[in-house]
């Protein structure tokens, strides 16, 4: 049972996951609210990204009062697991608090059982009728879970007729600062940079996430690596940062398999026309970001989309144009691929 | 000597040229204002488009005085010829006026003289110093007559990756609704349609121009059509509307030298992948109409655009992007082309 006082709280908590201060990524965006016995205020909460506690966390140690008898009212279920930070279940059983309220399900593959657990204590757990509203915090978290697997978005810096690079294989560089800021930003959001071993050789990328001041991020998405070409160590990759992860193979499903059992929720690919391609053709990209400058490089330069096994115009790949924006002097199209139930 | 009045008179005719109810080509709009000797509005005239009056003889008709001794403002050159209707200075002769304020020069091959011819009967002429502000009234014009031949728009319609047709040709339609009807605007405001002869025999297009109602209008622009291939007889651009002109061959140059001396001032194309290149590649696009479909047909679908012999990044092709904006599903992406004086 869920009373009138805690509905509104978890109205305050969706808005308080909406703080414009709050990442957008990688972590999910989380409210907290905590209401005593008669469903007065205690304190609030808030998840700020990566490595910070989280928003149960965070809402228990500005708490001023005692916490026992009181009820935590937050948009996502808490966490059963020891991240970067301690499990909040572990947390709340400690506080005294005998009743939560759980905006959305968290269904990751580690993330997930918090309810269950609390339920066992003897913690009255209620699941509040507010889902849809909580699931809009963090559109892309809500649909990794739906399909179990991170959310893919795929960048490309394309000239206007679609080619990543002029005859003689030069791209450096297609798209404006601007663009490439936006770039840095995307990648902040993300958990995972995936590129293809071809690509890290030829560009010698580092893949690394700046912020906007051009300064490396302290903590940086992983980088994951596809395919056997050996890449040397003097490469920046191997440079700067964490060591990436390699997978020696282009089996998408099981690297993204792989990579949602390892915790991680957001993949940004940034990759050559092959695996930009075999993307595109497997159906497991979620959003399209395709940034283009007003050049031309005509039919000699490199498409950077291949065989798409497309015989005749009814058979395209149909996208879902989201949003077109100017950045610099570039175009930016957001394109976004419904997941099919 | 112009006067502070008849300086004020000047800007109110390049108000009346900009009613947004004045068709923006394929003529160009023109402002009049009609002065006693005094300084007095006397009347006031617009040209409303192809086969109207022009703003000269509009001003002239809707004085309700007699004109002798009257000054005449008015934006554009009086023309010397007699097109769709008679010719200005003629009228101006015969009205009395005896003093006429210009604001912009008339270059073109056969709208030129005008006013040599009145101050040669001995009528004051003068050329008002708003020449910039009248420029602007109709930039596309003011660009064809600087460069001496009709202003280009190139249309291109393509899916995001740039591809005109799938693998088998198929490519009715790439894009929207939306997008076509806006096409048909843009060849109500222009003077030729200009295409190949392959395009025209593949697509059995008609290029004929529609209005907001999807009738076709009463005044269509004129046909153009290059190349040596036979068009069957059976094809609609010869069931429908006046003839195209036809030439036999890819002399860009020539055919707009001789349009340009048949008084055509803007061609819009909607051509295949091999005009719409060797116009690219012969510098003579002024701006480009780029509608993009949220499609990808991968690279076994026909490219938009050819080799334009770009060896490496540096040597793209640049454009200046000028506006984009979201047309139903699509997007159309306009790029100019500055004229290099």
């Amino acid at each position: 049972m869920i009373s009138p006082k805690e509905l509104i709280a978890m109205h305050e908590a969706i808005n308080i996951a909406k703080n414009p201060d709050t990442p957008k990524g990688p972590n999910p965006r989380v409210g907290c609210v905590i209401l005593d016995k008669s469903g007065n205020y205690l304190s609030r909460g808030f998840h700020l990204g990566s490595g910070s506690d989280h928003a149960e966390i965070s809402a228990i140690k500005n708490a001023q009062q005692d916490l026992v008898g009181a009820t935590m009212v937050v948009t996502l279920e808490p966490c059963n697991h020891s991240g970067k930070t301690g499990p909040c279940v572990e947390a709340i059983l400690k506080s005294g608090i005998n009743k939560v309220i759980i905006g959305q399900k968290d269904s990751t593959a580690i993330g997930s059982g918090g309810g269950a657990v609390l339920a066992k204590s003897g913690i009255e757990v209620i699941f509040s009728p507010l889902e849809p509203e909580v699931s809009a915090i963090n559109p892309w978290f809500s649909v990794a879970m739906k399909q179990q697997r991170p959310y893919l978005r795929l960048k490309l810096a394309t000239s206007l007729d679609g080619r990543i690079a002029a005859r003689d294989g030069s791209s450096k560089w297609i798209t404006s600062s601007a663009a490439r800021r936006l770039v840095h930003q995307f990648r902040t959001d993300s958990s995972i940079i995936l590129s293809s071993t071809k690509t890290v050789i030829i560009d010698d990328a580092s893949l690394l996430a700046r912020n906007s001041d051009n300064d490396l991020l302290k903590i940086q998405p992983q980088r994951v690596v596809l395919g056997r070409s050996e890449i040397p160590q003097s490469h920046r990759i191997f440079k700067e940062g964490v060591a990436p992860l390699i997978y020696p193979h282009h089996d998408l499903d099981s690297v993204l398999a792989d990579l949602w059992s390892k915790q991680f929720n957001s993949v940004l690919v940034e990759a050559g026309p092959r695996l930009t391609t075999a993307l595109l053709r497997s159906g497991l990209v979620n959003e399209v970001l395709w940034f283009q400058a007003p050049i031309l490089l005509g039919d000699q330069g490199l498409a950077a989309v291949l065989d798409l096994g497309v015989e005749t115009l009814e058979k395209a790949h149909k996208l879902h144009p989201y949003s077109v924006e100017q950045v610099g002097v570039d175009t930016l199209t957001t394109l976004q691929i419904p997941v099919v139930n």
